[in-house]
């Protein structure tokens, strides 16, 4: 691969949630653009008020099956930066990972797989390529930009390039990855911040409401989620029993796997169970020090992970019914449902598409890739097979450690390397099947 | 009063909590000593690596009654700062009333005391000032610097001039001040922080873990303290019936006085009950837009304020063994429990110093003062009641809606002038009483 292109991708702060960045988006959309163009891969860039979108379209053969690839260049924020080794958009290569963010997620699988655009010079069977820039926010414009251009997006088959390996040995197709939907939460108490000496024990303060309706959330015994409702959509599922070494995940990430509901495998509470999970929580005085204060209010992110039949709205207004029936007197509780999620999406074991792929991973690593269900979301992934009536499946190269969405977020140039190559074989080998 | 020379007092950041603030404490110190000295008031600073303390002495006869007076020249923090109308450190008038951190609490309060020793050129009895720079941190140092001066700070009475009126028509005595005792929480998960789709229902997120250790420190329908012993020393006590208008407490703070325990009037639970207050939660992702992270930790702040009996050291560790035995598994809990605390404070009512407050306050303001039980710490009163020998009094002309350790705190020129005045009769009283 060439290196200095990947880094330089690497290099654009494309943060599609600050709209500070808004420009570092669009100027890494447009290198995407003029990096395929200089290559002589055919490529158009859609604009709007939206991050741009990248498109290309190399036509073997209109009675061919068509293949469509799909990537973002948007990446997570970065804070805490402190924690970061090396800057987050200066790519540094420790013990033969490169480390930046978006190094994996998705820069990282999107540069394999323009690699394998550009190396395409004759393709067997049409192939399709779609790159966004607000996967990280759900893509919540993304639906209006593609219907626009729905007749081009047509295909058979659609590849999510944006997901991972078993470990290191062992590929992996993921059958199904769990929709999304996010909320911010608000407990209101007084006008402004109080003195805690004056007015503690008189007023009810917003951080203990808060900490005792979301204590609510989830049974303390079982760890299902409390929320009337919440289950009725979930078909039981269970999972064949892939080997979970509960050891090398507490060596992995510092804490064992003891969350999530009872009576599931970690697997299976990751890929077909539903979760509600908070993402953060700000209120009060968190700098150095200490400040008496009671906040005048106290804030919550939260997101559910959804599996298949659970409508993200529905959900949401499940949830945001039951935190405001919580609120004790004198605090009011106010749910706002985000834009931009999205439901969960199971892929056709069955489909030549994941025989292609199944075929390609075992040739280039050795070993067949098992089945997954991955936990994370690509919200669009729903959107685009109903689009494009394409039978949908997720690949991709991660690791469990590459740190995505974290500090220290890293990817490896033998990655990109077995990334090219697999995706090139998988097109030959879909070629080949009826 | 010199109006210039309030708004320099309020114009530096000595904010105490701050170690990037360690140079402006110091250079508030250095005015308020060189203030003093220009006006031909004797002065000493003492220098440590703590913020430097100012005295004054001005000694009548060594027969006469020895009156102290304290205040402190440190400020709160002043986050959130995009709540200020005018920047915390400009004073700035509005209506009558003065805007600034500080401007009541307690640089407004120490002004009008500083202007008394001015005025006062032939004081009937012997009259100390102390001004400490650490007040809003709990004194960490002070009773160890209080300790080498100690033959200086012999007196008979304490006056902290820190607190309150009534309201805006009635004085206020204040007989007693909470305690306090501050601590760090930390829930601590995984290593680094994770993407909550793929590790979402697998670890223990310790965000959840905060909000259902921390929903357990107050039973849910009596609003007592649940932490094991918390109630072991109190002494039960009731207050006569004060007028409380909880109309205009909501219209004056937003929010119905609806916290603290069960069964006490709210006067009661600021003054005579003790309690424990989450003042700030930080964990997670809490800027703009959304992250689907699960945080490697999550941290709160929290503060018991103590009444007479109950020892901070001791609180400080029942609830530190409560939070510690709550953990659920994959979350270690660590508490950090802060130097600085203080016990309760209680004067005696039949004192000459609480005599010669109540003439004082009844001349200038044509109304007898009340009997207040303050909710606020100030720590070192305690401490200095031992070290000089001295009976304590807490007075002070703050209004409840001042704003003190919040946004747009504010302070009148009138209660300036009220201030000085008061403070000379009181001392000429306590002249008259034997």
């Amino acid at each position: 691969m060439n290196r200095d292109d990947y880094y330089t991708l690497l290099s654009f702060p494309s943060i599609s949630s600050h709209p500070a960045h808004k420009k570092d988006v669009e100027a890494c959309a447009d290198w995407i653009f003029h990096y395929l163009k200089k290559h002589a891969v055919p490529v158009e860039k859609w604009t709007s008020e939206a991050p741009p979108v990248i498109f290309s379209s190399l036509m073997a053969d209109p009675s061919k099956p068509t293949l469509l690839l799909y990537g973002h260049y948007d990446v997570q924020p970065v804070e805490p930066l402190d924690e970061w080794i090396s800057p987050p958009f200066t790519p540094t290569e420790r013990n033969g990972e490169i480390y930046a963010r978006g190094a994996q997620d998705n820069k990282g699988q999107l540069f394999y797989t323009l690699q394998a655009l550009i190396q395409l010079k004759n393709p067997p069977i049409n192939i399709k390529l779609l790159v966004e820039g607000e996967e990280e926010i759900g893509s919540p414009h993304l639906p209006f930009i593609l219907k626009t251009h729905q007749e081009k997006l047509k295909a058979d088959y659609l590849a999510i390039v944006d997901v991972g390996m078993f470990d290191k040995k062992t590929p992996a197709i993921t059958l199904g990855a769990r929709g999304i939907i996010t909320f911010t939460v608000e407990f209101e108490g007084t006008k402004g911040d109080l003195h805690s000496g004056t007015h503690g024990g008189v007023v009810y303060n917003p951080l203990r409401a808060l900490v005792e309706c979301l204590s609510k959330l989830h049974d303390p015994l079982t760890g299902r989620v409390q929320v009337p409702g919440f289950y009725d959509d979930v078909h039981e599922e269970r999972m064949p029993n892939l080997p979970f070494d509960e050891h090398a995940y507490l060596l992995t990430f510092g804490a064992p796997p003891t969350g999530g509901e009872k009576g599931y495998t970690p697997a299976e509470r990751a890929g077909l169970r539903p979760t509600l999970e908070i993402n953060g929580i700000s209120g009060g005085y968190a700098g150095t020090g200490f400040k008496t204060v009671i906040p005048a209010k106290a804030t919550a992110k939260l997101s559910c992970r959804l599996v298949p039949h659970q409508n993200p709205q529905d959900i949401a207004e499940k949830v945001a019914t039951y935190l405001t029936t919580l609120a004790p007197p004198g605090i009011k509780i106010h749910v706002d449902i985000h834009s931009g999620g999205g439901e969960a999406v199971r892929a056709n074991p069955h489909s030549p598409l994941v025989k292609a792929f199944t075929s390609a991973y075992q040739e280039i690593f050795g070993t067949p890739p098992v089945h997954l269900y991955e936990g994370g979301s690509i919200p669009i992934t729903a959107t685009l097979a109903k689009l494009t009536g394409a039978e949908p499946l997720l690949v991709g190269l991660g690791l469990n450690d590459d740190n995505i969405h974290a500090p220290n977020e890293h990817f490896s140039s033998d990655r990109i390397e077995k990334g090219t190559q697999s995706l090139l074989l998988a097109i030959q080998y879909l070629a080949t099947f009826p």
